[in-house]
């Protein structure tokens, strides 16, 4: 492990990050929240110090990057980003305790939305800015960010950045320079959160609460400015919000090969098709299942296709409390919280894609145990699937049970019920926000022990940073000097 | 499909049903239950004409034997075997209603030992000893019986049936003849029964009571006498029955290798040490959580040491309602669920070998992700693994998992809680018996909606078989002509 690199490294992140505080600061201002500014201001001047001084000390470290570095940049990064990240809570006593602020920051960047804050409606707006700010910066990437907009050299670094920071198996160049493609998918990212606002605003919603949702939205996070998430907005508030939830999910080279006017190829994406009929099929049964709890078709709709959206993209926001729906629909919403969006997009779980993988591989298996002598392919989009990608994607469901039931076990200490540490499990790994019972819509994390909320502040990076990022930090083979 | 050669491979194994009623007929008979005896005497008839004729349909049929054939053989006769086994139960009225009966002894042949009846000691003395007895056969399997036991020829054919029956991802040929390999395992398996049995009366249990134990014991299945399980017996019969659930957990290879006096290979097994290992940690885990809820330590130990015992090898017998346990415990209960007891035993779960490969294969994983130009191996017991056995492994663990989502989703239709479901799940496939909640311990399967028990009994089977043989029937591959 080269120390000098990484310290050049994350200088260079938090020198973004002292910079990505400045309009919170300036909200913080306009507001006349003294105590906020002077949160900001702090942690801005500490940022800063930090980055200024790692940037001294790591002159002249090489450029060459390995894959184990690569990681480990990721990983080390997202947890310094946090823990000075969450200073502003913390100095502003909003989050009395660092565990909580930290846990609050994580579940931000993450795109999670899990909250430790019983009554947002009380904190100050720089706060809950910044709280917003940090899913949209997270659901694309710091690193991304990073990439895209500075001089970042050396295409063997980027592209491990790339590939480690982005959601989902399959991430593909979209233009042969990994800069250019970090560039098109923020400058996409940019143009459908404006879009968003826009609508947002066009529905009498305030400035400054389109700018938070449309940040929550986008990073399919989860945190809002109103205790009850959206129940109390305009149906067509809540319908804009579903539409655009469900956009952030679509993997962001379909949105690419739309502007190329490839539109067949975007047609016939498989997994496109799939994120779509699942999405579909679940709004139709789950409208079935609580038909009788709403008193219109409309409102049965608008709740079963928000909700739907929301979890299926590991947003987190409610218009409702699905924690009082009929078993079936909550089992639904319990299977779209581990399927996820899909690959390329700011979603969480396990993703569409890798469903559809573990799908097809199986069914490849079930062939081939009939007929053992015929040797049988898995086709994606027409192209064969190589076998190596495969077995990843196994690997990757294998840790995913794992971790599961790991984070399971340990948080399980604090005697909570089943459900509840199942679905707080669930919900922090997926980057979702609520769950049920105990962490449903209505509830918050706070009751849990400061263990556990370190153990699901890591299980919420891992799910972010698609789980070996997070891993490899306990292997002992990573810290071996080459 | 080659139905005649079914057909006369159907014929085979109701003739052996037939055969292994009569004991609990003449059981019936000598407690005078004379409406048993009635039940029983239809039964062997019909079961014994249905052999007859297909054996006069199917004569002529070839003897060469593929893949999907033998897979299809044993889900097939398994299922063909419940069909007629329940009708004891359906035809004497103890068990009024045909699919309760069906899953009774689903849960019965699978050694799950999930029942719907709400008190046992108001069934009969014939109909105790069948419900343990489909335990004690279910357990090593009536295809392995056929095979032992019957002139059943060719080397193919046996081979395909004792993969496809044998519990594990390994089952090795003890001898270079299946059909010896096949002899040698009943014989131990008859053995360690009889053991069972003698200590038992040693500890003055009535004989039929023994009996009935041991065939419980040995299947890994769950099935008792009292309406307790095993709250009510003294000490020393649990801490017996203790010692022989774990002793059934184990490969059955190694018993023959300690035959043989192959100590040393036996001592090295890593699925062997693995297996005592969880053990050991899961019984001090659970005593250092649980201490505050009994008087004595003795009594502590004890209860903790029959429940992880009961719960790892899957058999689902209780001395104690362990779903008033604290949170840890429970859910340290529920992972032994899902790890299951050793491949070769007769216990179910996903094996003890299975979960160590899984294991193996994402350390394997992470120190490529590391060091992406060094070849990993993953070694077992000194020997590399095959890239294939490991592909093998993963797909049954995305087997598993697709399956446990599916049939979570079905069962919620009947709108029980979350906990009650995922514990049903998890209890039938499985085959455990008991779960948490509204199955726990003192509760009973019998609220569940036909739908639901139907469903359940296909995971039961499922879990008993391995997954691949009834994944099979799904596919039209199996049913096309060659």
């Amino acid at each position: 492990m080269n120390y000098k690199m990484m310290g050049r490294f994350i200088s260079q992140i938090l020198f973004i990050e002292a910079f990505f505080m400045i309009p919170a600061l300036c909200i913080s201002m306009g507001y006349g929240e003294g105590h906020a500014v002077r949160a900001f201001a702090i942690t801005i001047a500490i940022t800063a110090a930090i980055s200024v001084a790692l940037y001294l000390l790591c002159k002249g470290a090489p450029s060459a990057f390995q894959a184990r570095e690569g990681l480990v940049c990721v990983s080390v990064s997202w947890i310094v980003l946090s823990l000075l990240g969450c200073l502003p809570f913390y100095i502003s006593r909003e989050i009395p305790s660092y565990v909580d602020a930290f846990f609050e920051i994580v579940s931000g960047f993450t795109t999670t939305g899990a909250s430790i804050v019983p009554a947002v409606e009380e904190l100050s707006h720089g706060i809950l800015y910044w709280r917003s700010f940090s899913h949209w910066v997270g659901g694309m990437g710091v690193l991304v960010f990073l990439l895209a907009f500075t001089g970042q050299k050396g295409q063997g670094f980027t592209m491990h950045l790339l590939r480690a920071e982005s959601p989902g198996p399959n991430v593909g160049k979209l233009v042969p320079k990994m800069r250019k493609t970090a560039g098109i998918l923020y400058l996409l990212y940019i143009g459908l959160t404006v879009l968003d606002i826009i609508f947002l605003l066009l529905g009498d919603m305030p400035l400054f609460e389109a700018v938070c949702h449309a940040f929550g939205t986008a990073g399919t996070g989860g945190f809002g400015v109103k205790n009850d998430s959206l129940a109390s907005y305009s149906p067509y508030l809540q319908n804009v919000t579903t539409v655009f939830m469900i956009l952030f999910g679509v993997n962001f080279s379909c949105y690419y090969l739309l502007l190329l006017k490839q539109f067949k190829s975007v047609f016939k994406d498989e997994e496109l098709r799939t994120y779509f009929g699942i999405i579909f099929v679940s709004i139709v049964l789950i409208c079935l299942n609580i038909r009788h709890l709403y008193p219109t078709l409309e409102e049965t709709i608008r709740h079963a296709a928000f909700q739907v959206g929301s979890i299926i993209t590991t947003t987190g926001y409610a218009t409702t409390d699905f924690d009082l729906w009929p078993a079936f629909s909550k089992t639904l919403i319990l299977l779209l919280m581990v399927c996820g969006a899909s690959a390329g997009s700011t979603g969480g779980g396990i993703k569409v894609a890798r469903v559809l993988l573990i799908f097809k591989s199986l069914t490849r298996n079930i062939r081939q145990v009939i007929s053992p002598r015929k040797v049988e392919l898995v086709r994606n989009n027409g192209h064969v699937v190589d076998q190596k990608i495969l077995d990843n994607t196994n690997a990757y469901l294998a840790a995913y049970v794992i971790i599961i039931f790991s984070v399971f076990l340990i948080i399980s200490l604090d005697g909570f019920s089943i459900g509840t540490n199942f679905s707080a499990v669930l919900c922090t790994f997926n980057n979702i926000g609520p769950g049920f019972e105990a962490v449903g819509p209505t509830c918050n994390f706070s009751a849990y022990s400061p263990l556990s909320k370190l153990v699901l502040s890591w299980a919420m990076l891992a799910g972010r940073l698609e789980i070996f990022p997070m891993l490899v930090l306990f292997s002992h083979n990573t810290w071996k000097r080459r």
